[in-house]
């Protein structure tokens, strides 16, 4: 493969090859010692190429380097490689910055069943589609561009600037629907799944053993994940509209509320607070507080 | 105290209470099973109060109920406990909704001196003002207004909109010094324990033993937190302008870069991905790779 | 349910009627402060049922309360309350103490399938004949007796003593086969689940829905758990004799040999280690090494 | 360095070399690949120095090769890289099997000052007299002994025998006061941390900012750690006999006791149980109970 030798993608295709097809070699020419003495950099590269009468990075000097796919797209290298370089240099192309989004705000909904988005504004979708539409609603209202300072999996820090505007999108809509769904030790299991699988991901690990049990655990859990959200989307930002359609939510409007209603009797609220008064008392005693 | 028997305040005055003043005891009339029999919610006790003469609750029927102090406001209860009320209803206090922003950034400036602000936009100030500039400036940027559907102490789901502009501004800079300072290791500790003090001062426990200890750790990783950050703010957006003067900064271009460069040898990488693959390829002998 | 108000099972009890069958109520008579009032501890019972002719708790004066079932024993209240009371004033129900157990080691082999023991001593049994003769042979050769101060539901600390020698055997032997095929990331994953596992059991919930979910992770991960272990048994302790027949096994002595073999190539470790050498130096020279 | 290219001291070294002195380079000859040439393992060495007249390995084949400090020793490769040879076959060094150990129990008494052995059987010792005398009465009573299956740095796996008598002893004894004297919160964190520091420490990364900070969140924990605890060494086994002294102690007989008492009031309970049936029912009422 083509990668470079201090990046991710060398890592990801290697392990990829490596699990799915163990009897195959890898072969890196940038990790190549006889080529890097040839060819240090790109630079070079495309020196000798163009003495040859092939342009390559043809279009001339770009100030970063671009890799898209339908999730999203990165932005590094080159002029991003300075703190001092504003993430608003990039040029979005997935949709515009929020400066450049309308100025009103968009309404946006869409059904998740089981954790999955089945539908936007009210039209059933496939989803290649569901991905496609939120790209193009969440991109036009400047949702989604953010700047990172990420350890790369060989442990040097990388800057870079990152559009995924549908992911960006669907990702704080089914958040809505969680967070009705889950109980506290669901919640507290999930962010630590989700960050488990999102670093595999990253590492090129997703068909690794520990990458299928998380994503057992959460597709148990996504299995509450139904509903119907709402959403204003202007110029980057994301408000709240509505949850309903939402059958396993565990919200429940008379236990919140602060007055008379037929939901959690006040009352027991005093045992509870009893019996939680006695290990904070024992700390206390026992000279655990901090003062 | 005069809190109510279903939120999470009754519990953080009792547990204050119990380890501060463990001789002392708490009595917290909106639990008591006599005086619920009378008044079983405030609007029962504001009449009351008007048969005798004393408007409470005065200024007319409010959509919200709301608590406020230097670092935040939060919006609940009445209307705002249907989940189909927009958060737009609230009307923000410290600033204003993205909406009513200026239309065009406004660069922030903010230096940390080991995990603490000290200085905005070039002005050394203490704690106090720091806070307040940031409420202000974020505040008219729109910055800082989130819904959110969360566990109470007690375990019941609660809806609130929460704006904290100062807070929200003064984080995420301070992230941006965290990315760039911390390793894998102390990224990945600083989120854990950033998290159970979060839970631990949600629940009333600021002086509990786990949050001291909690809290030690983080003053270590905080003492490498210092840099001058830039952003800009636009309607609620906090974009990256620059990292400078962050001495403990493990970011590093040349180790980075995909061109040539002084920095990290590509061709060490070979034999890092060799090691990589033993493991991989094992993985995929034992068949313990999904397909 | 008789449950006292003071102890785990109450809480158990209440959830598991809670979850199961939500429609129900529960009764605790020894939370109810009428019936307190007369009663206020076991004895007082015993006593009103002595002067209606009616001997509760008889047989004499325990040293401690007991509970059993086919996965083992708790000790507990009473002379256990206090901690200069040595645990081995319990007397085991299901086996002895380490120092009655025969005096030459006894060899125990149990094969695994897919994380479930089938087979022990070459014999195929079902679940319930596996826990049978795993506490038989764990019993007589004084396995898993231990001495816990732990934390309860409720928040307070309990004091007890352990008996469970078929689950401390048949977990010490699974454990083996576990650490031959689980890589590390599985490694650590299994242990945050089991730990949650564990803790939702201890606290009766069992059919919650992040047990559930933790559940479906485990599965996933003990599908590779397949093997025969041998162990030697010693008047408490479990020595390692082999493990063999594990198919998803990722040990491999050509790897990890010293010698000269066909495993990994000693010379990939330089390239590995010039790369873990350039985030090490980077934090040196960032001054964030502790000297 | 001297380490060979498949372990993990070979790692440790090159790490605390890096981050001591960044500015020093690291040569390890057998990841030469021209050293590997010649001498593809340490036989080969052996048997060169023999051609020149000098006995390596002198003292006839061993079955494995040890590594002895003052924590512990291990013992691996060569007899021990199957995982058909039993554990047994090692001979301790720093004291015996169980099978070895004395026939009648020896009590042994340690007191912890906020975190460490100051005293062991009733006499003052500094840490280096602690730790031999706790290797010596642990490592005759056939304590500390262990088989294991480890992920080495570089992701292989293992096989070792360790043996650390005196560790396993004072760690047991500690696990005690630790169990008394932290809560829950305390309790999770602690084991996080404390796992955490053990892989740093076997990563060579003791003076890692990660370590160091994780570190200071344990020595608050530890501060209260301070207590006698005696317990019963016999054959392998460590039985609790008692805690004393413990001043930080959140262990509370009349709380914990099921008689009646002036600890925790069973009538709170009632309250607690119906506070928390609210989640429960409504987790039922959801749908997301596993039947």
């Amino acid at each position: 493969h083509g990668a470079t030798g201090r990046g991710n993608d060398q890592m990801r295709f290697e392990r990829y090859t490596n699990v799915l097809a163990p009897e195959m070699k890898v072969y890196a020419p940038w990790r190549d010692p006889v080529l890097l003495r040839e060819f240090p950099g790109r630079r070079q590269m495309a020196e000798f190429l163009s003495r040859r009468g092939i342009e390559a990075f043809a279009g001339g000097r770009k100030r970063y380097s671009t890799d898209a796919n339908l999730a999203g797209i990165s932005y590094e290298a080159m002029d991003l490689e300075s703190l001092e370089t504003p993430c608003t240099i990039v040029k979005p192309q997935m949709g515009v910055w929020p400066q450049q989004a309308p100025n009103r705000p968009e309404k946006f909904s869409v059904r998740f069943h089981e954790g999955r988005a089945v539908e936007i504004n009210g039209r059933r979708m496939n989803p290649l589609q569901i991905m496609r539409e939120a790209n193009r609603i969440g991109g036009r209202n400047g949702v989604g561009i953010k700047n990172a300072l990420e350890n790369r999996i060989i442990g040097t820090k990388s800057r870079g600037v990152y559009e995924a505007p549908g992911m960006e999108l669907l990702g704080s809509c089914l958040r809505i629907v969680y967070q009705a769904t889950m109980d506290r030790s669901c919640a507290d299991l999930f962010a630590q799944l989700s960050s488990l699988v999102a670093r595999q991901i990253y590492g090129g690990r997703y068909y690794d053993p520990a990458t299928t049990a998380a994503l057992a655990a959460i597709h148990q859990m996504a299995r509450f994940a139904s509903g119907l959200v709402t959403v204003a989307l202007y110029k980057g930002n994301i408000h709240f509209v509505s949850l309903t359609e939402c059958r396993a939510s565990l919200y429940n409007e008379a236990d919140s509320s602060m007055e008379a209603s037929a939901g959690l009797n006040p009352a027991s609220s005093q045992g509870y607070a009893e019996i939680q008064s006695v290990e904070a008392r024992t700390l206390a005693r026992a000279g655990q507080i901090r003062r």
